[in-house]
């Protein structure tokens, strides 16, 4: 018997806290990973993620997310949606569906209402007062304005082996209205084969969907690498090709989880993560690249 | 001196045309692809891509395009766009952003206008009437609502070597508002590395994001497979694997062409396809599965 999850980012640690709770009491990975999600989205003080996260460039908390099930590929995914208080939940019914299983826009928030799902205004007073903060700054020098893109992104798998991921941003501060980044995305945000393993990514959307990483990590696992040789393998090849071809490659982080619980990380920046598995305690770990072709992973 | 096109079903075939002349006489890759893409965006007629593509559940013509690079990986997509007369355009536009390269819904549509983009009602009268016929045979029968998820996908490759993948589509009939398919995702609906080649995909974009194909076939081409042999594998192994798991494989089709404009194709359904290339005049394929791992291809 085994079970485990990784999440990306300290934020996720209470989260997955739940989520092994869940596991270790034979809960489905499939449960185990909304329970988690939903902990880091109804987080107020997160700004990146649900309530509390941070609005765009018209004062709007739009968010992106997606829910993928390893045994049967279904996928269910929302983006640019509103007012909605677990777009993971959203994410997820949807992927029951074979047709118009991804919404986008008004759509997705018009279908979760329809559905009967909480909705609710995502706009905490602590995100207006930074997003007013930010058009002043923004007025007042060059600054670039967008930062923030840190979605939480989830591997779960449970004592069946059964295998779930899922990811939930607000996206980008200051983003345009209707910017979707990688989360939503399958093979770029997420991918899971239940059979071999899962990934789910971090960073800079715009960059990310060009590599198609978690969909390459995967597919390197069932290759026969292990989950750290595999994000090793995909991270720092495209990294180097995309700075080559692109000049420059955002930052970007992934993790990823095999179905016997092992895991991996690889990341062009400073990077956190949490663990919990069948053998370990939730654990917080840092990771950097070690700028030879690895990575540098410490418990915190 | 090489250069060549491919392209998803016989309505591109005019376009192809316009794409390939323009190739000849020394254009761009993106340009040929761009003209091509365009006329076969503006024709009335075709009912599942641009003007005159059949609109969604509420009655509005909402469309999905994406724009790749293949020398620098940019990327550029909109989703469930409306009253945008060429959405090629806007995608090709914003694979220049370094932020907000992938826009949606009426995010999207502001982005177009704002930039000045031509804006027109996309819905025909001959549409307009599709829609209300088939309302009426749903609420005679039981319909399943869903078909037409005809994408215009094309790769476009120059003499100087400059790679490009383009897709465009009014998605499926009858769709839920903001549903979007494979079309927009980098990976799922088109991939390219000049370098190596590019891929398109059209069908069910439900099913065809659950595999990444053409990421996939992209990536067996860099392996060393022959456009052919890389469009067998990565299609049919996956429709094989998708059956197992899921029960069912929605229809997909597949196109290829490499650096040197060789090109494959593979499909799980009947299926058009349009290729030209310095050695080739514009031509006309059928393809369908030989159900033994490869594809019957015949010339029209």
């Amino acid at each position: 018997m085994t079970y485990g999850m990784i999440a990306t980012w300290e934020m996720a640690y209470d989260g997955l806290q739940k989520g092994l709770a869940h596991l270790k009491n034979s809960g489905t990975a499939a449960d185990a990973l909304e329970k988690a999600i939903c902990a880091v989205e109804d987080e107020p003080t997160f700004q990146s993620v649900g309530y509390g996260g941070l609005p765009n460039a018209q004062g709007v908390v739009e968010m992106d997310s997606a829910y993928m099930d390893g045994n049967t590929f279904q996928l269910g995914a929302v983006a640019g949606i509103t007012d909605v208080k677990n777009p993971i939940k959203v994410a997820r019914k949807l992927s029951h569906e074979k047709f118009n299983s991804f919404l986008v826009g008004a759509g997705a928030t018009a279908y979760a209402k329809e559905v009967g799902f909480t909705m609710t205004e995502m706009l905490t007073e602590k995100a207006a007062q930074a997003y007013q903060e930010r058009l002043k700054a923004m007025a007042e020098s060059n600054l670039s304005p967008y930062d923030g893109h840190d979605t939480v992104g989830m591997v779960s798998l449970d004592d069946t082996g059964s295998m779930v991921a899922g990811t939930s941003t607000s996206g980008l501060f200051m983003k345009r209205p209707g910017r979707v980044g990688d989360s939503p995305l399958a093979g770029s945000g997420l991918y899971v084969d239940a059979e071999v393993g899962g990934a789910c990514a971090t960073g800079l959307g715009e960059d990310l969907m060009k590599g198609c990483l978690s969909y390459e990590i995967v597919r390197l696992m069932k290759a026969g690498l292990t989950p750290q040789a595999a994000c090793d393998e995909a991270v720092y090849s495209f990294d180097a090709e995309l700075t080559k071809r692109y000049g420059k490659a955002g930052a970007f982080s992934l993790i990823a989880m095999n179905n016997t619980g092992d895991w991996g990380v690889a990341t062009n920046v400073e990077f956190t993560f949490v663990v919990g598995n069948v053998n370990q305690e939730v654990t917080l770990y840092t990771a950097r690249p070690d700028n030879q072709g690895g990575t540098i992973i410490q418990a915190q």
